[in-house]
Order: C-alpha cells, then sequence, then structure tokens
C-alpha cells in the first residue's frame, strides 16, 4: 500500500479507515478548519474537515435522507425549517423536496466549506441554488440564542463535538433549540454512534430528556464513519415519530428516495438490547 | 502510523481497515487456509482466515445472536439445528441457548480455526463444549448432500465466496440444503453487504428464490467489516420472519440478549429503497 496515494482517518489509535483517492481537488485553511475535499477512487469527491471525513458524493444520500425526512414526515406541517452546519448542502436539497416547506434557513459558520462543495460535490450541493433557501455564514449557535417560537423543524447537521461544533452539543444550546421552536416543534442532530460515542449520546439524551416529552435516537448506516451503525439524536415537544407517522404520506410526497422509506422510518428507531439498556431511564419514545 | 503495528484489510483497492494489534497469538496454515489471532488494542482477540477479518471478541455477539435467533423464533419448533462452518463457536453457543434444542450438528471444514478459537476466543468459542454439539471435521456441502428432511434449521455460517466457502453460495448445495431441511425448514446464510457486493446478494436470492417460498435478506452491524450494514440471507419453506413470529416467545426464552430483541428482528428485515427496487422480483417476505 502506497500511502501518499491514500487518506487515513484515526479512530482512537485503535482503528483506521483509509480511502484511496486520485487527487487533491481542494485545500485551504479556513477561520475555522481546514478543508479539503479529495478525489476519492470509489466514493467520488469526499469532504474532510479537520481530518475527519464528513461526507462523499457516493454514500452522502443516506446521511442527508434520513436527518431531514425522519422529522418533516413526523411533524404533520413543518412550513418554517431551521439548519444549522449543513454546509455541503445535501440536507437543504432534501428539506426543499417538501411541498410544504415555505421557507427554509440555513446557518453554516464556514463559507469555505460551501465554497469547497459547490465547486466539487455538484449532486449533494445542488440545494444550496433552491430559491427557497436562506443562506447566512454565522455562527449557528449565537443565531438560535436570538430566535423565539419561529421553527417547526431545526437539523443540526455538524461535525462530532470538538472544534467549531462542541457548543452544538452543549445544555445551552438546547435551551435556545427549545425556544427557537414553535410549540410542535422538533429537533434532530448529527447523534455519534452507540458504538463508539456512547458518553456523549447520554450527555445529549439527558440534555434534550429536561426540555423535550419525547426522545431518542434513530440509526442509519454511513459507508465513510467507522463501522457500525451511526444515530441521529431526535427530540419533539409533542408529535411522536412513530405514532403520529401517517402511514401513506410518505408515497404520496412524490418525493423519490434511495434510502428512507416508510418501512426504515420505524425501523430506524428500533435499538440493539445493548443500547436500550443503557438508555431506559432517558428514552421517551 | 507504524504500519507493523497494523494489520490492514483492503477492500477492492479503494477502501482499507486497518486495526492496530499488540501481537499475533496465532498463525498457522491448515489445509484450507491461512488461521491468524491478533490480540487488537480496541477489539481483543481478532480472528483472520486468509487476511480476511472474521470476528473479533468485542462485536461477535452482534452477527453470532443475529445469525442464530432470527431464524430459531421465527421456527416455532426448532429441535434438531445444522450449521455450516462457524469454527469459533459463536453460533453453536446461541444456537444452544434455545432450550427447545435437541441437538446441534456443526460441520467445520477446517480443525485450525477450532483449535485457534478454543485457545484464544475464550468468549466466543464457549459453545464448542455444550454436550448437545456433534462437532465434526468434515466438507460441509459434502456432508449436506447426504442428508434428507432432517434439520428444522440450518445456518451457514460462512466466510466470502473465494477459498474453501465458494460453494457455500452455489446452486447446488442450496438444492442439497433444501433437501436436507424438513418440511418447515429455515435456512439463514451469511450474506454479504448490499453496499458491496449485491451482485452476490443477487445471485443468493436468485438461487433460492427457485426453491423456498419465503426469501429475503435481514440485516446487521458489524464493525470490523467494511461499514454500512451487513446481511445475512433467509429462506424458508413455510414460515414467515414476521408474519409468524410470535410476540412474546423473545421474552419468555429467557435468554439474555446483548444485540438481538424483538423490535430487532423486524426492523432487520426493513430495506433501504435502492435495496427493494433491486431486489422486487425475487424478495418474497
Amino acid at each position: 500500500m502506497n500511502e501518499k496515494d491514500w487518506f487515513f482517518e484515526k479512530y482512537e489509535d485503535i482503528l483506521a479507515l483509509g480511502f484511496k483517492f486520485k487527487k487533491v481537488l481542494f485545500h485551504k485553511k479556513s477561520k475555522f478548519q481546514t478543508v479539503k475535499i479529495l478525489e476519492t477512487e470509489g466514493y467520488g469527491p469526499m469532504l474532510i474537515n479537520d481530518d475527519i471525513v464528513m461526507t462523499t458524493e457516493r454514500d452522502e444520500f443516506i446521511y442527508h435522507e434520513m436527518i431531514s425526512h425522519v422529522p418533516l414526515f413526523t411533524h404533520p406541517n413543518p412550513e418554517n425549517v431551521l439548519i444549522i452546519g449543513g454546509g455541503d448542502g445535501g440536507t437543504a436539497r432534501e428539506v426543499l423536496k417538501h411541498k410544504c416547506v415555505k421557507k427554509c434557513t440555513m446557518i453554516e459558520i464556514d463559507s469555505v466549506v460551501v465554497e469547497a462543495c459547490r465547486k466539487h460535490l455538484k449532486v449533494t450541493s445542488q440545494g444550496l441554488n433552491h430559491p427557497l433557501l436562506d443562506l447566512k455564514f454565522e455562527d449557528g449557535a449565537a443565531y438560535v440564542s436570538r430566535q423565539e417560537s419561529i421553527f417547526d423543524v431545526i437539523i443540526v447537521d455538524s461535525s462530532d463535538p470538538i472544534g467549531p461544533s462542541a457548543v452544538l452539543f452543549g445544555d445551552e444550546f438546547y435551551q435556545n433549540v427549545h425556544r427557537a421552536l414553535k410549540e410542535g416543534g422538533i429537533v434532530v442532530a448529527q447523534g455519534e454512534s452507540s458504538f463508539y460515542e456512547m458518553e456523549i449520546q447520554k450527555r445529549l439524551l439527558k440534555t434534550v430528556h429536561n426540555l423535550f416529552s419525547k426522545v431518542g435516537f434513530y440509526n442509519y448506516d454511513n459507508l465513510t464513519y467507522s463501522s457500525g451503525c451511526w444515530s441521529f439524536l431526535f427530540a419533539s415537544k409533542k408529535y411522536h415519530p412513530i405514532k403520529d407517522f401517517k402511514e401513506g404520506r410518505v408515497n404520496q410526497s412524490g418525493i423519490e428516495f434511495r434510502y428512507y422509506n416508510e418501512e426504515i422510518h420505524r425501523a430506524s428507531f428500533c435499538q440493539p438490547q445493548f443500547v436500550k439498556k443503557v438508555f431506559e431511564s432517558l428514552w421517551t419514545l
């Protein structure tokens, strides 16, 4: 293995994920992080922030469909949606497939991520050109702290709780998210993996448990994060992701999915026994 | 990264999975393959056949619970079970937790795998000492070809369709499996991943579709195979894994699970949209 053709991401010095690449398409140090895009051999263009894989054109549909459609099909009429982060544009693309959405605001801290993805992640970044998208470059946590009762759904499409995303995993942030949501509001967030970061998940669950009436995690597959399923945090003021999920609405929407469907929606909330046991006292789904 | 402390498994020269290890616990060339056990930093002892990761003591419970309990809780009264392969002993351990099982026959081609696992995969190999286990070292395909209407469940716990396992993915093998099963018989088999080996899955599905009335795949997580969910093939003469799955039997069994539970049983058969589309015409669940 000629190491110069391979990008390696390590997890805690026990695991390494390597991706063979043909060339570096983008490499710039922003005010917040180092943003890189590699043309990989097997996964198309790959976005890497601070040496951590964010997304690839091959498998981004899984993450973006699951972070968007689960809350948007749980809420009966999501009109006003906020995305925090999501600079690659994939979440905006999926959110704006919902005809009921009248406005989608996206607050990305790092304009360099958007610049890189517009140039090189053409499929993922489509959503960035949608006329209903209001894209602002600003600190998402600061933005949310100024909002009150205006969003139906808030999607926290962030990286791990290190660097610019750390604040998006804290108590104060979720208090502000709760206030920014309308009465029937739902928040979902990149929620790490029960196989690797259960302590982060426990902390997140504790935080939202104090604020929302329905809280839990739901799972999805990711081809370029460490092996094993990954999760999104789900917290809702009113609507239950299974009990209030209306049979038929998904197919009637006319949206074409590659990963998401009705059965996957329900199945994604089923947890392995070891996860159930750990979260039992905090889970309210 | 000091490469000498790392074991790398590559997938098609696009992806590499690396595991840091402390030492080589076992290394022997058998008649069939090279069998290695590494003491890894993060996953405990790891079994590697011909440079492909088979299982680790950290995450083996997922694979072994899912390959065993799904067919055994679908069949109303599995008394006689056959395991083909499964040299590490994990499948036998799970099968023999079912009190209704009166006999479990295990046909492993390579005694060196069993020798290595008995010595170094202590938790996984527990099942090998069970009094109801009849372990024979023989070619599984040849063994099955001589059986008729005697097994309730056959579990094909094999590696990829290269080397000694190739024959276990063929038409003739499944014709023999079908004949070896009783009237209400079920076979499950290591079924690769829809993200990497859909062609193999299609071929397997076509093969069993011609023989069994209920066929499909179900999914599980694996921490040491390439990222994304992995599948088991399910083929049944009579019993449906969801419609004939009796609510309550799982909890009444008294078995302690770490991954499997009733919800996971049902959820594991839900497939992403792109998988559903490809398999539509062959799937009969």
